[in-house]
């Protein structure tokens, strides 16, 4: 803060001084009984039952610092856990944090992930009601989401039926593409407006957290978060469905879902020869994918980009689909 | 397995193999309503309120490949958030883990890891519901312990009164024993049935998990498990309290809470001028640490070690104490 030659790092701070810096930021909820500073945390869980999920991040794997801002990663690792409650159907109530990193870690750096991650819950009406710290050679964070069904049967990956139309909502391929101009530019070669809302979605992802009550609510039969790439998360949905599903690429060449001007623009910057794979394979943005019953028109925000059938596995637009192992060379991450 | 000379990795069985692999040992649960698998796990919470917990167990800083087995750390690093959830006065329900690990990590080693967990969560009543795998240079694992209250008070840090008298179960300062007698002796140098069982004290401690409920039960006013070591501990409480909490070491020379003619025998070994040291300062046994009001005799099992007064802060023996920071050549971990 004043005096930038003398930072302070999470060393000078220690375990306690840290944990009291970052429990003196943190807004409560409703849902929060006791938060961080005893040995566990308490939540409320009115449905009777929780839904739980644990997502690592790690440095060099899932982020840089110099790719992202501190609350970028904050934003981040709260996303992939939110989002996993959001694709059982749930209403995410709660975080816990887990951070490790290197003793002369700037503090600020710190608390501006914390601050990320309690932005990021916010948004999605979840509360950061604890965690541990640690040193580690790199920075890690381990970031556990709760969330409650409100009455409603989880939405699993393995409900689809022969029938069922497949539905998507959030945006697709912006982050691969971001990730993609990131890695072969820099963070000051990928410029023009377009360009940097790629580069934003591969930093801070906007998953459509509501969208996954809603979809419970309105009859969603399996449902996943895009996390993995959409056709091997589909696959994930085909198999544990024991289903065939289809993929229409023409609903996804345009429309909400992708910001086509844009990955147009950045597959032709980067001599790609079709943007489509990113949309198909990249991870990360968190979209979420549901199937529904034929008779349930799918909810507005959501497009048709599939249909599931008796069978197995995944074709795109009626064609054998290798896999994602047939796209290795294109990793999503 | 068989063939030793070709060791299959991590790397070879991919993260859905690995994951597979998991879940294909993992014992179901009552209170497990979707496991290992799904975005999400999904658990019975009874209650209305969930417990939870969280931890980072690093490979260097909290275990050394060459001094523990692979069960060995999945036992501990399942013990540090059950502990955390029992000390709430909860039953402990599951746990989430995430690990992360080199490329070149046995396979078998990391099952081993989650068969430890798996062993130590159904000696706690809990199950493995969920977690996460990614590739890091080191080990690490982030456990996340939840558990469920049965309509009891959550017992904190901050209840205890003036009148209560301050009691502990489970063991202390063999953990920090064992873990001296390996950073002198190695692992081959600490003979003798006694060293061996304080050795064992830090590979796999052995929380009393039954005794946080109960102690809820028969009406705790604060509860700590002891990972920081007792008057660290301790002191977190006097300190949420508002209380002074004075612990007389007579009650901690013999009795049931110290193996003490092992510590002895370790003290002498090691040129330690006082094996008490261990008790007061040695985290990682795990024991549970709780003050009850005076009209409720502690319950069996549970031994009186101390008293709480008016005022703030920590002595021991009625005279002051420095704090932890007085102790820090004598790292408790």
């Amino acid at each position: 803060v004043e005096g930038r030659e003398a930072v302070i790092t999470i060393a000078d701070l220690g375990e306690f001084g840290l944990i009291a810096a970052i429990a003196r930021d943190l807004p409560g909820s409703d849902d929060l009984i006791i938060g961080v500073g005893d040995d566990a945390a308490v939540l409320r869980a009115p449905d009777g039952r929780v839904v739980a999920t644990s997502d690592l991040l790690i440095e060099g794997r899932h982020f840089r610092r110099e790719w992202s801002s501190a609350e970028d990663v904050g934003h981040k690792a709260a996303a992939r856990s939110l989002s996993d409650v959001a694709a059982m159907g749930a209403r995410p109530t709660a975080v816990l944090v887990s951070f490790a990193g290197p003793a002369e870690t700037p503090a600020d750096w710190v608390l501006a992930v914390v601050r990320g991650i309690a932005a990021e819950c916010a948004g999605a009406g979840a509360c950061v009601a604890g965690g541990d710290t640690s040193s580690a050679p790199f920075v890690l964070l381990a970031i556990t989401g709760l969330g409650d069904l409100a009455g409603r049967p989880p939405v699993t990956r393995g409900g689809a039926k022969p029938g069922d139309v497949v539905a998507v909502t959030g945006t697709l391929g912006s982050a691969a593409a971001g990730f993609a101009l990131l890695a072969a530019r820099g963070v000051s070669g990928a410029s023009g407006a377009d360009m940097a809302d790629l580069v934003d979605a591969h930093r801070r992802p906007q998953p459509p957290y509501r969208e996954g009550p809603r979809a419970a609510e309105l009859g969603a039969t399996a449902m996943i978060d895009v996390s993995d790439g959409l056709l091997a998360d589909l696959g994930h949905v085909a198999a544990a469905s024991g289903v065939h599903i289809d993929v229409l690429t023409d609903r996804l060449r345009s429309g909400p879902l992708v910001r086509d001007s844009a990955l147009s623009a950045a597959a032709t910057d980067l001599g790609e020869a079709d943007w489509l794979r990113w949309v198909l394979t990249g991870g990360d943005d968190y979209a979420l994918a549901a199937t529904f019953p034929p008779a349930a028109v799918p909810p507005a925000g959501w497009a048709v980009i599939g249909a599931v059938t008796a069978g197995q596995g995944l074709t795109v637009d009626g064609r054998e689909w290798s896999g994602p192992g047939g796209w290795d060379h294109f990793p999503a991450k």
